[in-house]
């Protein structure tokens, strides 16, 4: 499996995708770093006269929530519609999802376009299971992490897509498979938009690979790993996420080979 | 007073309070970088169906209105309001003030709506006073930052807000007493945002400090010497950016106590 | 000609030009840290009440469609027809021209308002060239690089602006000349809006000096031989980011004369 998700990062370096993002405002620029520095090309629009042109010129599309206000759902609502009907895949980021109803009801209308990945932290993924659950069961278990693991299986089953629990393990939920991938540093809490940074780098690996759960893992694999090397030399938040874009850039074969933490269950 | 700036940063650290900010596009990103630096969580969130809903959860509100539009000003009137209906203290950075008559309307009507505290640099200081002085008078000394400090306590005194004057020597008018921090560095002036994130920061210190002036106090006490520490260090511009989140996040009590330059009077 | 493009780099420097941009959300916080950094004064400004005065502040206008929606396209016509009434330069940078039919549009507008300069890379130069030709000849060479070259002819002669074309060479196209400049380093290819960057230093560049050939020669001779130094010590796009800023505020006559690499012809 570490040999296949190097080949996915080599892949992606190589082929170059071009990545619709419709995201916030905090993270375009470190987000579009990120995109570039794994190899990907990076496009920004949510002008509601182009958003489906653009989204039929890329390989994938990256929507998250992050500072969406009326405007910005229309227009991701039309990417997404417009990626499903080119068959095309998106990822969906539930940023603050349970804080307000408003982000509830945008995230269940974003739900029923059925992203091919969702990934988000254990609260978000847990809040988006408890807002679209037509019964109130199944996400019931009494541990946290046990809770967003059967809240990531309740969303994967319900709308078929792959689910991305980020945290300090990162938990990646596919058709009868969960990879468990230990990387990554306290210190990346400490930096705003890593989160939003792994999701647009998920587009750019499900812009290419064909295997979905294996390009969530590859890109978390990747982005994980590189915030670790990272942190070990950062003298703080301000410099991790230099480094962070410079590892996502350099990290070699045999660095990844080496550290990377993975298991699978399933 | 310095032990006492030193405790309030250590309880921000413990506390991590959460702050709403409704800030401008140029510097949700190291504003966001900043808070998470100091111990604090950011959100930013403008979305007029969800604003109140985002006060209500928050400790703070940040209202910055650097790049201001007819919707943003309209989720800064409701974020204000709802911080007022819920007793939460807020933060307002004036940026610009003097430079279009849209930006002095708005900030007549942000004004009338009481912020806990207001930081700016002098000439935004003192076009607020001078806009928003029924009587032409008060604000006429000759000396710039005597006149700066006479428009911060015209402030202070009408609106009841803590005033913070950023500059070589940031100084904060309180009721009845005036605090004058000499740390910060020339260099400073060449990133964009560093006001902004100061701001950022005093809404981390007043969400969970009861005393506002000595809140700000503390604040700007170790935004300041943070941004001196990283600028002696740093080869140019983007270096101090980086380093001044290394800063925030990692300076010690005894760096502090060391080299906190600090007046009071009153 | 080194001698006085340097003179230039040093005129903007003691001069301090405030310049007024309406740009994408991805790049205002490095665009506005790149103005700074050459020393420049940046504002970032778009409500439609306030354009008008804003623009009348400043010395020059940049405007950057990158994120363009209907709101900021009414923005950027408002700011560019007051940089003309007043006599103002203003220069257009045509992020993804050619990419769908509403940036297209929005082009042909605002080329209707004869920016004083154009820069875009080879694809956006020649889209814009294509897609605002009356008759379909005149950019019909071979090869990629004369073919850009003759777009930015026939946009020079048509619209009467300054017409830049980056990339690994950076080609200035102005009336009767066209200047060559060699460094720039394959690096900054992966950072996010070193383009952006560029046409708002070149912003700078106009608001102060008088001959806008010379002036776009200076501004991109500064910017591609500090990317080319920071690109010779970055450990990846993270580090080039921060040290490009770090050169372009620190960079040396000697260190300039030396290595700037120029050939005129015409």
């Amino acid at each position: 499996m570490v040999n296949k998700l190097w080949d996915h990062i080599q892949f992606v370096r190589d082929q170059s995708p071009l990545v619709h993002n419709i995201t916030n405002f905090v993270v375009m620029n470190n987000t579009a770093n990120a995109l570039l520095a794994v190899g990907a090309s990076p496009i920004m629009a949510h002008a509601h006269p182009e958003v489906k042109d653009m989204v039929s010129i890329c390989q994938a599309v990256v929507i998250n929530i992050g500072t969406l206000d009326e405007y910005f759902v229309k227009s991701m609502k039309m990417a997404a519609g417009q990626a499903n009907a080119l068959g095309k895949p998106w990822v969906l980021d539930p940023v603050g999802a349970g804080a307000t109803p408003f982000r509830d009801e945008v995230l269940s209308e974003l739900l029923a376009l059925h992203p091919t990945v969702i990934r988000g932290n254990a609260s978000e993924i847990m809040a988006l299971a408890k807002a679209n659950q037509t019964v109130t069961k199944g996400v019931d278990s009494t541990a946290e992490s046990n809770e967003a693991i059967d809240a990531a299986r309740f969303l994967q089953e319900t709308y078929g897509a792959v689910v991305c629990i980020s945290g300090a393990t990162d938990i990646i939920v596919g058709s009868g498979q969960t990879i468990f991938l230990k990387n990554g540093h306290p210190l990346m809490t400490k930096v705003t938009g890593l989160g939003c940074s792994a999701t647009a780098v998920i587009g750019a690996f499900i812009a290419v690979i064909p295997d979905k759960t294996e390009a969530v893992a590859a890109a978390m694999a990747l982005f994980s790993l590189a915030g670790e090397l990272a942190s070990q030399t950062a003298a703080g938040p301000g410099s991790l996420q230099v480094q962070l874009l410079d590892q996502l850039h350099s990290l070699s074969e045999a660095g990844f080979k080496q550290q990377l933490t993975i298991s699978l269950h399933g």
